[in-house]
């Protein structure tokens, strides 16, 4: 089976997720093309997978082309953007065209449910390794940055903390599926999974965060690093009442776990119960500062420093 | 040295080549922002460039990052657009800065050759590997597409193949820098070198093309694999003058060896002698005809299977 063989096979597999309303030409030439709806900027960003780093390389192949468009989509999120469009490269050890039509498949459930084309692609043969180059729309002036922040504005989380990061400890990790997955429910043992396979970008708390929130980001590597991040960035400190983080199980996971996958943003105070009352997953944990430093409710300084990173050892 | 100081080294070699006039936002956030000029289209595409496939490992770092971009942006070039931005992911097996440093030196030296922005990136720990999402803008409705040849008008080249291919037979492939080779001139028998480290897209050209030509490739995988591409996207054929191709040493080398990254186009003949009047590398070699297939002069079948396939034996 040839290069072009396979992928004829992919683009089978993708189907109609290969375009969209913004789409002029998608997959087959030097470059798709699209538009830019009028009044709107483009956010881009790039994410690589790497096999056993970032997803265990015996997972379903479905399993890794969702979370690979989950994780990569999820910093258009964070922009308070909206998915439009993105382009995957893959480098595979083998012409193994079944785990391609799986990793396909994954793909375009997941563009599906997001709503963004898949315009084009790259196949080289190589150790297992995807790059993702996610992008999204969003009204011009209107991007959610990481500085914004200011003292007094409230530290919110999108979600449950520390959900992704358990899954790696169970040992049905790598023998799911994704259409079992996408059925679990947050009262379910094994919901961990869906969160680390599936961590949907919430697209709509994002585009709402776009019109109030101040700053904001994804938290891909802990809470206390990416809040970090924006505390940083905004040249302010936080504030984090430990008991207020709604987390699964392990408090330690959730702020240095990674794998969220949750939006965590900066909210002027005036605006949280109007916020709340149309997404309640979200939850007020702290306010900024204009100390810096991530402090406990006790004032006692928050190791931020734990939060994964890939030339640290842990 | 951790990943975040990692990438500060990166940002410090890259410098302004950070941003453009497009850019709203570089390198730092959860996403670059940029603007699509107006009345204009985005032309996206991804490569991978896998080590010692793509590229020799132990080049010099500042190589392999200018030929990186080279590559990627040849998409661009290859649909009449110009550059506008890129990001880029890289996966290295240690945090060796020296070795960052050096690539991220070559990609701004090409960036800033070619006037695009990189605005993004990604960093990760694993085998070699570098996806290059290359993006650039085409007045709206002025793409270069594959399809659109038709029978009777030229088929032309962008200048003379086999070089890059030629350059991977040097004993000094591995032992050569950026500042040597962008100094050979084409009488120089190093030059294969230049063209295969340094394939720097043809953007005039390119720009000239989007007002002319019907349809437009890059040839990465030798001209009969990517003519190929052209022939089959168009529904048509051509006959290739194998007198008349502007090849370096091998006619073979020419015809399949790849890693020419020069525009392969359809003219209709009555503009050829203006468009080679202020472009004299252009060569017209042939012309598309209505019959399918790629023939010689003589009318014989050329076999157009031996261009790269990765996952081909060859």
């Amino acid at each position: 089976m040839s290069e072009f063989d396979l992928i004829a096979a992919l683009l089978e597999e993708l189907g109609d997720e290969a375009r969209s309303a913004d789409t002029i030409l998608g997959p087959g030439d030097d470059c798709a093309i699209t538009r830019v709806p009028d009044g709107h900027e483009l956010v881009s960003s790039i994410d690589t997978l790497v096999a056993d780093v970032h997803f265990p390389a015996t997972a379903a192949a479905e399993l890794i082309g969702f979370r690979a468009l989950c994780v990569s989509f999820s910093d258009v999120a964070a922009m308070g953007g909206r998915a439009a469009f993105a382009t995957i490269a893959v480098t595979l050890p083998d012409e193994n065209e079944a785990w391609l039509r799986g990793f396909a498949r994954g793909v375009a459930r997941a563009s599906s449910r997001f709503g963004c084309a898949v315009i084009g692609g790259n196949l080289a043969r190589g150790p297992l390794n995807i790059s993702v180059s996610a992008h999204g729309y969003v009204p011009a002036g209107k991007a959610l940055r990481r500085t914004g922040a200011a003292p007094g504005e409230r530290v919110c989380v999108g979600g449950i903390l520390g959900l992704g990061a358990a899954a790696l400890d169970r040992e049905d990790l790598t023998s799911v599926s994704l259409g079992t997955i996408l059925e679990l429910e947050a009262n379910d043992a094994r919901y961990p999974l869906r969160r680390y396979y599936a961590p949907e970008p919430d697209f709509a708390l994002a585009a709402r965060l776009s019109t109030v929130a101040s700053a904001a980001i994804d938290l891909s590597d802990g809470l206390l690093a990416d809040l970090g991040h924006v505390c940083e960035a905004s040249g302010v400190g936080a504030r984090v009442d430990l008991d207020e983080v709604p987390c699964h199980a392990s408090l330690d996971r959730a702020l240095a776990g990674g794998d969220d996958y949750l939006l965590c943003f900066a909210l002027p105070a005036e605006s949280l119960e109007r916020l709340r009352a149309d997404f309640p997953s979200v939850t007020a944990i702290g306010e900024f500062t204009a100390e810096t430093g991530i402090r406990d409710g006790g004032g006692a300084l928050l190791d931020n420093a734990a939060g994964f990173d890939h030339f640290q050892d842990r």
